[in-house]
């Protein structure tokens, strides 16, 4: 037996989410079909972590163990002619049995693409979200600083009463870049708890609007409680962008 | 009466191209049914020139006439909230009544794009031609030369038998541009033959690939004859970057 690490991109538009479910295509269930028609293996592809529905990748990982070893560099090329475009296996590597795409995990870079314009470039429409209003970024900025670090995120998780250990997590990264027409909000951390990024997202747009004060960020992190002042941005704008081992 | 002039993006992937036909969904007609519907006027929509099924536009041009007369940003906003988001108006502005989106335009600029490595980005891959191949860029550049200037094109035009008064036209520009994965062939000039920049594409590839020596290109030209040796590469890869006048 072997166990491999694929890394995938994937466009999350017609895709309902990253987990198998019935009724519904998955990304999970796409790789799943594919290895299996190429290897003749019904192989269980276990994903860093799930992914909603119209959420995008540039760098997931998964792990799959197969009986019968084959070369990494065919799997790749195997698995990307049998795959749909919208799915593409950048990386395929073999690790050793104790390598878990969820477990080994160090930490995460989540990517929120804004477009602040009038308009949105037809060809970039399913992978930005947006906000014609002009944004105020030195805004934002200010209010991402007061979320790093090690908090209770129970403000920022989507459903707080969803059976979680602990709502506390470590952001070591929470960053607003600005580039032409482009808002990016890049979040790092060693975990995400539901919706988080996209609540981040959505509150620092909030504050970019100019609807609630920057200077709120700390209030709205103590209070620990989600409220309306923090709405869950769309799945669209949003890229699992790397996982790291 | 006030004539309009437009400018559109569109991402051609479900167009059965720009112009009206039967039973099948066109740029000119989606653009004609939103100006109906917000205005009440049944104004024909005039482009700069027909673009195939599949190509896209950055920069489309195209003019039409309204008895009553409407604010031009107006009318653009309005016609961006009732199209589909594959289609942008990027400007709207009045014009004198000379005006005329083909006649008057003194040239225009097309860009193909290619991504040249093993897998092409998800998010890509409906705006480039993959080509695993690794092409030979100054290849490409070589056979690219003889091209501009004053030629008979009919070796580059993709039905030579069409009723066109002439086959000749001044290319003032044929320029092969890398990086990274991408390469882009840019094309300018006074007008093109029908899939002229599609076979100026797929000759350069073929060139780029190994598979043509770039010495041949001037014999290729001087041959007035289409031949194998020029294929039209395919719609996807192809944009109408600009139209000037």
């Amino acid at each position: 037996m072997q166990r491999y690490k694929i890394t995938i991109a994937y466009d999350g538009t017609r895709y309902a989410g990253w987990q198998v479910q019935p009724n519904a295509v998955t990304v999970q269930e796409t790789l799943e079909t594919a290895l299996r028609d190429l290897t003749g293996e019904a192989a269980r592809v276990h994903g860093s972590g799930r992914t909603d529905q119209g959420v995008h990748a540039r760098g997931q990982a998964a792990h799959f163990d197969l009986e019968n070893k084959t070369a990494a560099a065919g799997l790749r090329r195997g698995l990307n002619a049998l795959l749909p475009g919208d799915i593409r296996i950048r990386k395929a590597e073999t690790v050793p049995p104790s390598f878990h795409a969820r477990r080994s995990a160090r930490g995460k870079e989540y990517r929120y693409f804004i477009w602040n314009a009038e308009i949105v470039p037809p060809f970039l429409r399913l992978y930005r979200l947006h906000v014609r209003k002009k944004l105020d970024v030195s805004a934002m900025r200010a209010a991402a600083r007061p979320l790093v670090g090690r908090h209770d995120f129970r403000s920022f998780a989507a459903n707080p009463n969803r059976a979680v250990a602990t709502h506390v997590r470590r952001v070591s990264r929470l960053e607003v870049r600005k580039r032409g027409a482009e808002i990016v909000v890049i979040a790092a951390g060693e975990g995400f708890l539901y919706r988080m990024v996209r609540s981040f997202a959505g509150w620092l747009i909030r504050v970019g609007e100019g609807a609630v004060a920057s200077s709120e960020a700390a209030g709205v992190l103590a209070a620990g409680v989600r409220t309306a002042r923090v709405p869950t941005a769309p799945a669209q704008g949003l890229f699992l962008w790397r996982v790291e081992y």
